[in-house]
């Protein structure tokens, strides 16, 4: 059998990634000073790419003075946006449609009086961002066996968009044993879950799988990690990163990317790895050309 | 090994129906001529005995003139009770609390726009009772199997009290899939779901377990159920129907009854075959006594 390479479905960005990275270009050719406040997506390569083209990524906001400023796709804390509104600058916001909604319905229900379980990571930036529209202090969980037990009257379960909904579900269920109400907005983004049961169905049928995506990428991670647990898997930023003795013997190569992974990086990786594998019989320039 | 034989924890009257009768005892004493509208429970050894103190149930409403009514633990439908209280009778009202409860929270998300689902048997005295304070048509299914599959914005999810809190459960997880937004109200009453898992341990420990209850008792055929799934089960009314072929070889022997069985019941039954299986070494006279 010849050695094959397919890229997994739904691979690489996603909606508000997209528009992130749109709104950022447009917003280039517009301002001369502009800046975005914290890297406008987890991969080094597509902030480094920005920076070419004068956008710069701002950790600290006390640093913006007259820039005009992107949001980026994870969204914010309610104070910092405050603060930047308080500027008079020109503010971009290229939150994500779906973590604004997040934010909705977390302000909405905290508002409702519900104690607010989020899955997700504490350290997030869009975890972060929706803890600050709650009322009270919500309970943070990476998955359900960090769910500490307790009693309430009424709890609403949210989730970092780009989490994994089998564990999702698993959290509820523990939730229904401490509470007899349990509200559940089921608010991990629908492209997350597309691309990680492609990502799955494509390890199940490869002998190795590579993971391209930033290596502080959440979701990126939640990939690898789903596929380590059926085939052995390498996650890699770029092409640069590939090592040819991972594919001896190899027949079924899979490949899949995170929300963050710009079609480029994809394409040079997956030519580095048909040029490793011998394969030189496809010459592919887009994304589109990639068999899937 | 002696044969031994045990009463599973938490059977008989839970807190509603020890109630609704308490009420139409007190009922009894007070008013000359009273019925209940539909038996007061599912027994009817129980229905006999009330018969005796001149509580007579009546099916039709239309048959009720002057008669104080008593409400029985299941409740009834919103326009009947309408429709009582335009005869200007006395009312006593032993809907269970935890069933009004329940209509209450039918009411309010139905009111809130909600589409329900009701796990629950849908000819059922309560659930026909918690349809009627619903804007809209709910879902009933018995079980997760007989969901089929539809997509919803948001939708909540209700039990008929005397339910099964793992087939709950099911349903829940199938509504995730169907729905962004999932409101889950616990409303399997508790004494119930301890009940259950009362027979179930009993169960596993025994060579034969008797269930007893009406048998068109919804929460003792559950019982019976359970049991059966585990261990040979029969499901009797009263003393009477036990054969002691039942008890050929069985070293250890299982009772549990459905929250509508009165104890004087499980006294007889217990006694019953404690002189089949040939143990006199004890004589139990009350409930109290039996060993759990």
């Amino acid at each position: 059998m010849s050695v094959q390479v397919r890229l997994a479905k739904n691979s690489g960005f996603c909606f508000g990634v997209k528009r992130a990275i749109n709104l950022a270009l447009d917003a280039a050719e517009k301002h001369d000073k502009i800046v975005t406040l914290g890297s406008i997506i987890h991969n080094p390569q597509m902030v480094h790419k920005l920076e070419k083209l004068g956008i710069y990524s701002v950790e600290d906001v006390k640093k913006i003075k007259n820039q005009a400023t992107i949001i980026r796709s994870h969204g914010i804390p309610k104070d910092i946006f405050d603060y930047l509104k308080s500027l008079n600058i020109d503010i971009i916001d290229a939150t994500c449609p779906y973590v604004s909604k997040t934010q909705e319905y977390g302000k909405k229900l905290s508002e409702e009086g519900y104690p607010i379980v989020i899955m997700g990571d504490k350290d997030h930036p869009e975890v972060i961002a929706l803890k600050s529209y709650l009322k009270a202090e919500p309970i943070i969980v990476k998955n359900a066996d960090e769910l500490e037990y307790r009693k309430f009257n009424k709890v609403a379960l949210l989730s970092q968009t780009t989490k994994n909904i089998e564990e999702f579900k698993k959290i509820m269920l523990k939730l229904l044993d401490m509470s007899q109400e349990v509200r559940v907005i089921n608010t991990i983004c629908n492209a997350t879950d597309v691309r990680q049961k492609s990502t799955k169905e494509l390890a199940e049928e490869s002998d190795i799988m590579i993971v391209i995506g930033g290596k502080n990428s959440s979701n990126t991670k939640m990939l690898a990690k789903i596929s380590a647990k059926i085939i052995e898997t390498f996650h890699i930023e770029e092409a640069s990163e590939i090592q040819k003795e991972w594919f001896i013997g190899k027949k079924k190569i899979g490949i899949t990317a995170g929300a963050s992974t710009p079609d480029w990086i994809i394409v040079e990786v997956y030519n580095k790895i048909i040029e490793i594998v011998g394969d030189s019989s496809m010459f592919v320039e887009s994304i589109e050309q990639i068999p899937v």
